[in-house]
């Protein structure tokens, strides 16, 4: 048995550690393939001296510290284009050479990771049970005739079987996650549009997702990171709100949990047992967990293969499948012909449904944050789906196939074994762009507390970050200053920001107070800077902190001037609205008192200036661009004009 | 002819001045119907003595200041539901007697409007003539045979007519902007689910939005700021994101306008001329002007008559069309049937054509804020639209039934009178939620400069605000301690919101610091109160600024405390981020100092309690629920907790 190839943060210490290159690295998967490549989890390997090329092209010029992927090897299911490669989707005759990358593979490749070949999967991505394809019928890496889950059957096995680090499948109705939980790995599946459908096979085009397969919630989540992103070819494509990037703490959430009544496991005891273990640990990890209804959620499962979304998958198919119908396995074409019973009114009436339940599931989200399910209700042998793949293959989908359709994120955790051996797996579900939280909440509960080397939501090589709640932290200046009597007044550090800086309009204002410089600073990278406009043309900055640890936040110059506490009182009467004064963020990590603008006031007419990365600089800027002679005369610049045609006035 | 009722600000000033009273208003709106009550822009009005009857009690007991609608008449289209009237969509047959107003009626009334009855459609609100109904075919109010377009026929004409002040419409294709054009009135076709479709008779369920016409921009605004509202029952609702509550000026705006080569007035120069005259006027108005293409919108407009949508609106009434095909109009039902030709895969396929043209369209508002486009193209007679009624019908919606496929708000306003004294109009188009943008730019277009009485994004009975833009205004606060020595420092008085509170935990702070309690005063309606967490489980209160219009912005309860300057600057030194100290808007309109909250730290793990109206009412609610012994204990009371079984630890 060749040796697993280790997890993603395994491989980047050993790189990081003068342990491993990319070339030793090609060589461990070529040897985890040898004998392999002929079976059902492989369609395509790229070839020995390819890889080989490619590892050496690594080793030689690539960065570790700056590829968050850096030789990283990874598998493709074999619905998601690779250039040069054959594309089947698990049908032979449809299979054509792709001449792109999908954006998604692209992003990937850049970021150093290793491609090692192209997975089996159920024909046409339709079916969760990893026995719907010509080129075999997976088993699951526990064996025993175990399905291996699908349609992603052969990406879920190449990792759980340590081939390669990490694979992308694809998720529509499950397959991102039934596989996952039957081979004991993660699966994220992430909210639609954040990863690109670009050059993937379409299976219901409205509702594909790309997914991620890996051994821990941290690997998945570097590749999250890695491979999301919109590109103009996708009209699918939808970005992270700034807002959503971050993760919430697992104590702040609030767990919904599914009605006893409404949960079916197929008189599988043993999943029963080891989903109401999970549900325990998890409700020790949040902080409130409630009974919530899964009607709504199931009467949306069944609009997708009992309703009329299987005509959004004849829709991509109907002419292959008139052309070629004897290239489709006749399982697949008997579940794509039911698409033909349902006429466009038919379609309306069933986007109506959604939308109404779906409105009922938004609501829900108004009282928990998390919902968990059991990923699958049983397993099933390739015996037992052979005598009928159609109805059990519709018991595995019970628990995920709602989840596109409701417009929700989900990842899927591996929860132990039953006493008869067989997986058991959990799944963590949101809302749209809850990812990361989602993220955080598995790490929590597939590792021993919150170790920060392991935090989901950190982006690749970020440092670590606190916690986005916001806290009403008393900082140590605070401290100081609380610590005082009252009646008299200690000196203080003031960040200024703006007009006040030496050598700027008002900065007499802090002189005339008794204020002296005590050097140049610059804040956290927590902050945006706008110009907002001032009677006298030349604008008033303001500062604004935003989410903690949102990526969009800057580092800003400030100057930090000394003076009396009660100086700072008789400077804030004369600070005009909507400027206040409040507690900045250093890059060292103190917060002094500085100028703070309301944020209201940052509003769509307010120019964004952080990117200059202060107010001098941006008044250099403004000078050099506008009237090299004169720095101070930006009065006739302003944002909305530039780069635009003059009106006609 | 009758008196005209007037506009509502008109009638506003009556009322306020004491001119007027709903009693008078009631008996003139009956005199403006006499004998008229029988013509095709009716279908039903209120009884005489119910009308009076309603008006007796708004005078008796309705107040003008605080009701937004105070005893303004207006119509309802007749696919709109208003508890005890028949809905007939336009087929008599079809009618029934609702038995709950449409909550966009329902709010309206109870904002104090007084609704006069029900206005004629084309029936089931398919179509854009006016000439497509059995109680029979309106004519514009400019007469000439010329159509009143539709569907949304009688509520134009009534509003135009000045028989009432306004009406509401429905408008999927164009029908609340087709027949504002050819009536010479202002027709706002709000975005999508701002304005609830429950208990409206669906055409396109997915697309239909209610709609209103008014006279001016203002008075409709005035009447979509009342209307507008989510509803349980109503899964299509969306809110308004705060952001987008407020205007944009329009010198900041960078308009689109049609290539010359897209557009098409069907050799009506005339039209031609006018559009020109228009785009001219809007160019001097807005800060960029530039060229786009078309094409996108007028190819995801082709969809809805001559694509799967028409096998939605099929989807609502085919129970009908089967049962009873007779009671259909001929043209309707041959529109309608033309929904059969499509099948699932179909409306699919459709539905991936129409997120490409989107995604082509989303670009687009990178580049531009808002579209100018005739509204429509030519116009006809009664006998033009009899010779070729579903050609020409078409051709009247070349430039508005896109709108609702790509999720676009619109403003129609009138554009003048061609030299043969056809009415122009042009609408102003933008992305979903810029309603109030285009509203405003609507309003300098229709009105002469920017008179602030006429602002559109004012909500109702609020004071005349500044400018949205931020405007770094000096206070008289400010102006008063600026003119102070430096070394001295002047009383100032200060805005107390939570914990320093005369009575709350860190009362003696500001005691300390020699502060005197100088009242209690409330906060204009422009805030917004967050619980945030503090380590001691009380919480702290943060008050954060809206956008300046936002209609969800709250009065707050605060105290004013007088202290000295310096005192202040020693206060600021004790108080923990996330609070500043910075100034606050009195709802008597002055600015005082007072503790303000960055707006980063309410996060959505924030409790608004906006709506309680302070911090000490916050508290006796919680007290109240949680310990009524105890006002004082909500120490263990998280705002994640209530309502909340404890988790499982």
């Amino acid at each position: 048995m060749p040796e697993r190839i280790g997890s993603i943060s395994e491989l980047r210490a050993a790189y990081r550690d003068g342990r491993l290159t990319p070339v030793d690295l090609a060589e461990r998967v070529l040897d985890g393939l040898a004998g392999r490549d002929r079976e059902p989890v492989w369609i395509s390997t790229v070839a020995g001296n390819e890889l080989r090329a490619r590892a050496a092209e690594l080793t030689r010029d690539g960065d570790p510290a700056a590829l968050p992927l850096y030789g990283i090897p990874f598998a493709v299911k074999d619905n998601i284009d690779v250039a040069g490669m054959i594309t089947t989707a698990g049908c032979p005759d449809f299979g054509y050479r792709a001449t792109e990358d999908a954006p998604v593979v692209r992003r990937l490749l850049d970021a150093g990771a290793l491609l090692v070949g192209k997975t089996n999967l159920d024909q046409f991505a339709t079916g969760l049970t990893g026995a719907r394809s010509p080129y075999g019928s997976c088993e699951s890496v526990f064996g025993g005739g175990l399905v291996s889950g699908g349609s992603s059957s052969g990406s879920a096995v190449a990792v759980a079987a340590g081939q390669v680090c990490f694979a992308l499948g694809t998720d529509t109705a499950g397959s991102g996650r039934v596989p996952a939980a039957l081979n004991g790995i993660v699966g994220v599946k992430p909210t639609r549009g954040l990863l690109s459908t670009a050059g993937v096979v379409p299976a219901c085009r409205s509702l594909d997702c790309v997914s991620v397969f890996a051994t821990d919630v941290a690997g998945a989540m570097r590749v999250w990171h890695a491979a999301r992103g919109m590109t103009a070819a996708d009209p699918w494509g939808r970005p992270l709100p700034a807002e959503r990037v971050d993760a919430r703490m697992p104590g702040t959430l609030r767990l919904g949990t599914p009605r006893t009544e409404e949960l079916d496991f197929f008189d599988d005891a043993g999943q029963a047992v080891r989903f109401a273990a999970g549900v325990r640990r998890l409700r020790g990890l949040v902080g409130a967990a409630r009974p919530v209804p899964l009607a709504p959620f199931l009467a949306a499962g069944d609009l997708l293969y009992q309703g009329p979304w299987v005509a959004e998958r004849l829709a991509a198919l109907d002419g292959f499948l008139r052309a070629r119908p004897d290239s489709v396995l006749p399982v697949t074409r008997a579940v794509l012909e039911t698409g033909r019973r349902y006429d466009a009114a038919d379609a309306f009436r069933g986007q109506h449904r959604l939308r109404e339940l779906r409105a009922q599931v938004d609501r829900l989200w108004q009282e928990i944050d998390v919902l968990v399910l059991p990923t699958v209700g049983t397993t099933f042998t390739l015996d037992e789906i052979a005598a009928d793949p159609i109805g059990r293959n519709t018991t595995l989908g019970r628990y995920t196939q709602f989840a596109n359709l409701l417009d929700l994120a989900a990842v899927t955790v591996p929860n132990g074994f039953t006493a008869a051996g067989r997986p058991a797996s959990l799944t963590l579900i949101g809302p749209a762009f809850s990812d990361t939280t989602l993220a955080r909440l598995a790490t929590a509960f597939t590792t021993t507390g919150g170790d920060s080397a392991t935090d989901p939501a950190r982006g690749p090589d970020e440092p670590t970050r606190g916690p986005a709640a916001p806290a009403a932290a008393r900082t140590s200046t605070d401290q100081a200053a609380a610590d005082q009597p009252a009646g008299t007044s200690a000196q203080v550090l003031l960040a200024v920001v703006g007009r006040h800086l030496a050598g700027e309009s008002r900065n007499a204002e802090l002189v005339e107070l008794g204020a002296t410089l005590a050097g140049a600073a610059r804040t956290a990278p927590l902050y945006r800077l706008y110009r907002l406009d001032s009677a006298d043309g030349v604008g008033l900055p303001g500062l604004v902190r935003v989410a903690s640890t949102a990526p969009d936040g800057h580092p800003i110059e400030v100057e930090l001037w000394r003076l009396s506490g009660s100086a700072v009182g008789r400077l804030l009467a004369r600070v005009p609205a909507p400027l206040s004064l409040g507690w900045v963020r250093l890059h060292d990590g103190r917060d002094v008192l500085g100028f703070l603008c309301e944020a209201y006031a940052a509003g769509p007419d307010a120019e964004d200036i952080s990117a200059t990365g202060g107010w001098r600089a941006y008044r250099r800027t403004v000078g050099a661009v506008r009237d090299p002679g004169h720095p101070g005369s930006a009065e006739t610049t302003t944002g909305g004009e530039r780069g635009w045609a003059a009106s006609g006035r």
